[in-house]
């Protein structure tokens, strides 16, 4: 495994809490990539980050709850939206997902998330409780982004019936096939390509609930 | 690690130069599921498989190479073509892409397929020489089964200038991204959506080859 020291976040502004928070995400981080997903535990957090155990499980009920807080903390970071008034509104939405996959590109960029990914990714294929908290963690971010493509199907600019975060898993797809399996570039052209495609595809109404596309 | 002795395939026709492909692919198989990669070589896989070493490196070079005959293996049972003429050609790139992505969920559904994916996955986030085999692999296939896109190409159904690579990453993105990251079904309605998808954004010249995405 290697040093996890190194990802420790700088220093962030505000009070005890701020700081508990802090400490026990960068904990988080280096336990996980020091020891791998099956050897973290609450206790090691809370220790190596210097809290009582029970602040933590108060704050954050289990392991799911910590490593969803870090993925948070990842797309804070990188400005990916969210909240309601914090996510681009721009009326259109290949440009709002344009945005998006540009802040991917951000999350993306930034080794410490990288290095999370890799390890929860390494954990899931073969532990189920680790393959749960990567999907509970990813299925969560889609909902909150998905609110870009419900003001779109709001605005009548998609079919009412779209699946909205069906959308959103058409946007970040290619980015974590290039990470995790081709290795290939990820870079602004891609963000560009994706959020066409998605927005397109949209738009034509194959990416709807029923289960199969209309008649074309 | 699993035990990968129930992973053997079933016995297959063919003369001594068959089986003993038959039987390295099942020991290369069965080395990958219980060592590891980093853990597996040629020499393990050729004692396992009863095969003198020299005429494992003499078929296969390096054990990239064996690995790719074994995700070929995959790729035949699954019935995804890999030769000129084995290639659906309908004269429509989306069935094309529809077929493709079927054989896909046959792969999926394929328990030693499955196997080795999640084995070569976990090893490349760590591991460079596994990334790059992963990769090699992962780009050999798109590489063969671009040809749907190039006919199409030919047709004129799509820009001259696609990426007809590209277009099949778009249909494979969404399998791997649901089989790796968010733990999501994988069924025909998925396959009928990512072939409409692809084929839309083909078609209205946004997979083409320059970096950007055309004005609309």
């Amino acid at each position: 495994m290697q040093d996890g020291s190194h990802l420790e976040s700088k220093r962030r502004p505000g009070g005890r809490t701020a700081r508990n928070r802090a400490a026990v995400l960068d904990a988080t981080l280096a336990e996980l990539v020091e020891h791998g997903y099956a050897e973290t535990s609450m206790e090691k957090i809370a220790m190596r980050a210097g809290v009582a155990t029970s602040t933590v499980y108060r704050r954050w009920t289990n392991l799911e709850g910590v490593i969803q807080d870090l993925a948070h903390r990842f797309a804070d970071d990188a400005g990916v939206p969210n909240g309601g008034e914090s996510f681009p509104d721009s009326g259109d939405l290949e440009t709002d997902l344009r945005a998006l996959a540009g802040a991917f590109l951000t999350i993306y960029a930034h080794v410490a998330q990288r290095v999370w990914l890799d390890v929860m990714v390494a954990a899931a294929v073969r532990d189920p409780a680790a393959r749960e908290t990567l999907s509970a963690v990813v299925a969560s971010r889609i909902r909150e982004t998905s609110l870009l493509v419900r003001r779109a199907i709001d605005r009548g600019e998609v079919p009412a019936d779209t699946d909205a975060e069906e959308v959103i898993r058409m946007v970040a797809a290619p980015f974590y096939y290039r990470m995790l399996v081709t290795a290939e570039p990820i870079d602004s052209a891609l963000a560009d390509r994706v959020a066409a495609m998605a927005a397109h595809a949209a738009r034509a109404g194959i990416l709807v609930r029923r289960a199969t596309p209309p008649e074309q």
